[in-house]
């Protein structure tokens, strides 16, 4: 992988860029979006590659259920396996082992599942055992079991590596424990101090093998400053290629964008940064004048699917019976396929009949939207 | 409408054909995908398209009650609402006002739901009255539930033409009742005769308005010869430009083999003959070599939604685990998307993923399928 800055903003901290890769480039600032099982959910790859898709991330922890990581491997990797010719990204598995292996024993959201003091106990600095003792995570990494059938599972750094190089994916995430806003300053610290142990294990189990593969460090430290700085410092200094930054960023979008401006000035400049889970059209704005250069969230597709268009104002809920007659297009300036070749009143109609091309179209517009918006933030910079 | 017939085969009944409409023209024989809610479940019409699809049928019955024929009319009718600029079928709506109406009431299959002296008693002539009398088949239509809210309706051959012209379809039919392999020889009578009047009242409520659609007459009888031959002979001998097969087809092949021996002689020959209902591969075989010129069924698109890949042999379940590692396409020969881009083992983790993609790869694999079997079949003639 090679990064390389085209341009700087006059204002702020973004950059322009381009992320070069086997499987091709991906133009920065860049939203991307999540194919989770190895498919963005409802599209073919040749829809996603006209949509201008350039690279697409997957969730490490879901394919390692299944189909398996030996099994994409088998097939010749991920690229091979979905046929996506472009640029893959992984995740670590880290924040999935946590959230969804909690989850289902609780039958909590993901983030109400690791509240500390509610539904786990901190034993000292070496443990936290989430209720039951079901999901543990130690010093060498994290026990859960699996959303699907309940069945125990350890991912550690190492695993970790293995796993996403058995996927295969051009971009792969360092080991780390993702936080929530309500972790207390103790918890988050101690939780960072392991993640940087664990980056430094990734690093140490990566490069042993696969040279192709582009690992990235993820930055922690939850909505504390001097967290957050040393740890931008910490894993800023390690030989990552790229950078996330992961874990809690606060329980408001101040918070975030404050985060951020404690983060980036302490992150080597000529590396790509990766904004973790983050994809609001508002926040992408934000952020990227803030210095990130990638973002990936699974927002833009699952409104899709719930019948949520997103325009430049307020998003258009498709479903309501208020757009059953209305010949318009969801968004009369888009060029999408959907708005280019239906009415809102069809998009309607599909939504309330159950019809699966329903969420298709509308995910289209939303990936659509995401690539235009993306253009514009290049363009602008 | 207009229809041409190229050539004859030099055995059996077999035409090669031409349906020729605003819209665009059908080679016959041809497969006719269905629609029922004015799509093709999960495609997009660039994807039918690209499939060589040349039209598809929608139900009468669904779009009458969601979203309403009115509504799309107000929208310029099926082939804007749907933006399927092919030829468009619709069917009569009478299957569903009799199966869905009957089994919503009593929970069960559509055809069991009207088995004569289960569910209904027959009063005299008249009147047949499914349980309950929620469904009620009188000299003048159906009366009936909606599947969806329990709402009554009432079909008659005048407002299905009404319903069918404001949908706007290239090719209607007549309003018909669809009588069961288990229907008496005296009440499948009673009901063919009731047919014949519908079709009379079909044809003078259809010529008094909308003058570019095409009505065809179907033609009832059940699994009885002379049944068969009097509604062949009659149907037959009114002004329609074309002809549908409905209604009980026998018990087994062989008997719907022997009907279409029955029907067929005595149908105009310069005119087309559609089978409604049918569309297994084998069947198609057979089925054009009695004469039958088009074909709609549900089945290639619902075996793909469910991961039956059809074969020229047995059909691929794709969704068994045995396809897991397996590094084919669905069929080696085969030369669509699907198999053209992506693995059984792909195409099994999506379903076993539930996955939305799985279904719309098995559905594209299926309905390309069926085109080629058509050609095939072209070509032999």
């Amino acid at each position: 992988m090679n990064f390389r800055i085209l341009k700087k903003a006059k204002r702020g901290y973004g950059r322009l860029g381009v992320i070069e890769t086997d499987h091709g480039v991906i133009h920065t600032p860049s939203f991307v979006p999540v194919g989770t099982q190895a498919t963005v959910k409802g599209l073919t790859v040749d829809q996603l590659r006209s949509l201008g898709t350039e690279s697409v991330l997957c969730n490490t922890y879901h394919l390692y259920l299944r189909p398996g990581d030996k099994t994409v491997k088998k097939m010749g990797g991920l690229h091979k396996f979905m046929n996506w010719d472009r640029p893959i990204w992984t995740d670590s598995g880290g924040f999935q082992a946590f959230s969804l292996g909690a989850a289902i024993e609780h039958g909590v959201g993901k983030i109400a599942s690791i509240f500390p003091g509610r539904n786990q106990k901190d034993v000292g600095e070496k443990e936290r055992v989430i209720k039951d003792g079901l999901t543990r995570i130690t010093e060498d990494g994290v026990e859960f079991r699996s959303h699907l059938d309940g069945s125990k599972h350890l991912f550690t750094p190492e695993k970790s590596m293995e796993i996403q190089e058995n996927l295969g994916a051009d971009i792969i995430f360092a080991f780390d424990e993702c936080t929530s806003p309500l972790h207390d300053y103790q918890y988050t610290k101690k939780s960072m101090e392991r993640t940087h142990r664990w980056a430094k294990r990734s690093l140490v189990a990566h490069k042993q093998k696969e040279k192709k593969q582009s690992l990235f460090g993820i930055v922690q430290g939850g909505a504390y400053k001097d967290l957050r700085e040393i740890s931008a410092q910490f894993i800023g200094s390690l030989s990552f290629p790229g950078f996330g930054i992961g874990g809690s960023l606060g329980k408001s979008k101040k918070d975030m964008y404050k985060v951020l401006e404690w983060t980036m000035p302490h992150l080597p400049e000529d590396k790509p940064r990766h904004l973790l889970g983050i994809g609001s059209p508002e926040d992408i704005y934000e952020c990227v004048k803030r210095g990130v250069d990638t973002f990936d969230c699974v927002l833009p597709t699952r409104l899709g699917r719930n019948g949520n268009a997103l325009l430049s104002g307020e998003n258009l809920n498709i479903k309501s019976g208020r757009y059953l007659k209305d010949k318009k297009p969801i968004d009369k300036k888009c060029k999408c396929y959907t708005c280019q070749n239906h009415t809102r009143a069809y998009v309607s109609h599909l939504f309330r009949a159950n019809e699966m091309l329903g969420p298709i179209l509308t995910t289209i517009h939303n990936l659509f939207f995401m690539e235009e918006l993306m253009k514009g933030i290049r363009k602008s910079i």
